[in-house]
């Protein structure tokens, strides 16, 4: 990791210091998406054979799963993996129960009721990535909260392994959440499927999910075209910003940088800290505990375009992070809960030495699905909200009609719209007779 | 309006009936969009002053409404005009603070506390057009929520008149509202200034508001540029859907639909009743009151590509207007409140012969900021939400990871993420020795 002395660099270093790699999508990855999703959106099931054959290595000869292929994955998962994808499931469904949104209903004026109802957004469509690894966590944290939601029509595409069968712990996720329509559809395909609609996979409303880059920019595409569908988080790649203290256990923020770093060699890893003497000890931890990871190569590469800062305080590690707006923030801080209210702009925070991210990442029942690239300035990560819509109500009794009906005459009067201002004259007139 | 007999259309004149006219953005105003963005991104101010020179008639000396210009606006109002900006404020204010999400705490596990936290999104720009009228009500739907949010840094940007100076009615919303960085910046170049920032005006996080279609395509390209700034909601002409029975007034509905059809020649108006009789007195109404219009053209030409529906029965009526999802949803029913529950994707609702469109644009208490275009399937309102984040946040005992860390380790395993197993199994050891 690079060192960088906070105070000694001037505006500019430190716009550099927490700069993001750019995330440009090459043209060739859009031309080729867009390639992709016209096709399907042409084509429908055709496409998706199509492009299976070329990039699957053979197509399924249906792409749902069936209700063999649930019940063979269910049985050859081991009790534990089993086990543990319940409690997580469980754990998350309770943290994202109590945050529902409530109804409501006020009156504003006698005889002027207005209410925000709830409604789950009928068609989304889930999308679970299977690169390096398939993500089973992450079907626990779209599924969830989508039914949670009610929604009524949930699909969920995931690709093929070799063998043209779905991951096991990836099915089992699903239909304990109730999602039994499950397609082996990965990539751009998958999303240009579930935007438009195929033979096999209907139509959907909205697209929620991480994926790689030409998944990303599908998603991105998908939502640009009229008819397409809207998608749930503008996507980048995952990062950590950890603030340490004189106290904080090496080992432990060195376990944590590693565990952001070998998601790919374009993950952002930032550790900023008070401490010298703390900045070296991590430093030296990352090289024993690299030594003995599987994916050393991909964490090394994060960490070459990764960085540690020396701050003068920890006060000043937060108005760096508030400026960086990390997907996590770890505060590895003695007293972190006393630091929380200054966090302005973070996708999820962990709290002391005892908050790895991979609990969240997994089983504390927080959503793992949280905005990137700065987006936390203005997004929030994904919850039940993410799956519903709000719909206000206004019922007015001739009273209440009596009651605010002049304020809208002369504000329809200031704004120079006559036909508002009649609307509401016409029933003053209709209600005082 | 085109009447149509429901029953008798087959799939695709069904369809058909519910298009909107495609709203493709003509390549020229994108291009000329793109020119505006690109020199005021780049040349800040300069650029600004350009652009008021072309389009407004000449630049103000500056573009900050100062204290002199506010308080001249405010003593300009009439007192009735003054009393009707604060009573809907106070109204919106109301019904807004009520429906604030809540942050919340709960342990998932004995020794593992999940919380959702808010904060308000730090920089936020608010664009109120000034078209064929000044709209103080947009002023008013977009400061509230964001006064009630708390949000720290807050600029409007609203056209200048002929004369050079702002509309007094928004600067006297504004205000009230708290807003006091008012910018005399229109069109394509107030997005680009608020999303990029300029010498005079900041750069903000997060744009809100409608606009005509140089507005509307210049936030579209700034949510899509890296480093530009988010958006409220997609945008489209304005609609409302009427559902009407036998017992509904004639005159009321025409009413409603001649304010909808005010808003501009491509505003959207669906007339859905079961009763043939009523249609034909809506039609003989519409007449009766274009013709005492000011706005009588403007409405004549929306209505032109409106439509009359006739349906066999009310919950047919329903079904229509789901899958039209209108931003506006009037259900002038002897029994509205009955039918709510099967309203699944509408903008604001409004229940019965008393609760015109105008009183939920002006003053009930509910947001007019809609989804429109089809979006209330996926998207909600203008709501304090919008002008926040929420951030979990999770704090853990040594116990706590005791209680869920094996399950994290089992999943990580599952998903071949050793460095993520690894930060939680070291914190195992350590907790258990
Ligand atoms: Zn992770
Ligand atoms: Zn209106």
């Amino acid at each position: 990791m690079q060192r960088l002395d906070w105070n000694a660099l001037d505006e500019a270093a430190r716009e550099q210091a927490l700069r993001r790699p750019a995330q440009q999508t090459r043209a060739s990855t859009a031309a080729a998406v867009a390639e992709i999703v016209e096709a399907v959106r042409r084509d429908g099931d055709a496409a998706l054979r199509l492009y299976a054959e070329r990039f699957d290595g053979g197509a399924p000869e249906r792409f749902a799963v069936d209700a063999a292929e649930f019940d063979a994955a269910e049985a050859s998962l081991t009790p534990a993996l089993r086990a543990a994808i319940d409690e997580a499931a469980e754990r998350i469904a309770v943290f994202h129960d109590a945050g529902m949104t409530e109804p409501y209903a006020i009156d504003t004026a006698e005889g002027v009721r207005c209410e925000r109802i709830l409604r789950p957004i009928r068609r989304v469509g889930l999308y679970v990535p299977a690169g390096s690894a398939p993500l089973p966590s992450t079907a626990l944290m779209l599924a969830v909260p989508a039914d949670l939601a009610g929604c009524r029509e949930i699909a969920l595409c995931t690709p093929p392994r070799p063998d043209g069968s779905a991951d096991p712990a990836v099915l089992y996720a699903a239909r304990r959440c109730g999602v039994t329509r499950v397609f082996k559809v990965g990539g751009a395909q998958a999303i240009a499927a579930m935007a438009f609609g195929t033979e096999s996979i209907g139509k959907c409303d909205k697209l929620f999910g991480p994926g790689n880059a030409y998944v990303t920019e599908a998603k991105r595409q998908v939502a640009l075209i009229e008819g397409g569908a809207a998608i749930d988080l503008p996507a980048g790649p995952s990062e950590v910003l950890v603030i340490a203290d004189a106290g904080a256990r090496a080992d432990f923020v060195a376990a944590d940088l590693l565990s952001q770093a070998e998601h790919g060699p374009d993950s952002q890893v930032l550790l900023v800290s008070d401490d010298e003497a703390l900045l070296d000890a991590v430093d030296l931890e990352l090289e024993t505990q690299l030594a003995k990871l599987s994916r050393a190569d991909t964490a090394r590469a994060a960490l070459q375009s990764s960085r540690s800062i020396r701050v003068d305080s920890i006060e000043r590690a937060l108005e760096v992070s508030n400026r960086y707006a990390p997907e996590h923030l770890i505060l590895a801080l003695r007293d972190a809960r006393e630091w929380l209210p200054e966090v302005e702009a973070a996708g999820s925070v962990f709290l002391g030495d005892w908050a790895p991210e991979a609990l969240g990442d997994y089983c504390s029942g927080t959503n793992h699905v949280l905005p990137t690239s700065g987006a936390a300035r203005y997004a929030s990560g994904v919850s039940v909200a993410s799956f519903q819509v709000a719909i206000t109500v206004q019922e007015v009794q001739p009273r209440g009609l009596l009651a605010i009906g002049p304020c809208a005459v002369e504000l329809a009067s200031a704004e120079g719209l006559d036909a508002h201002r009649e609307a509401v004259a016409l029933r003053l007139r209709a209600a005082a007779a």
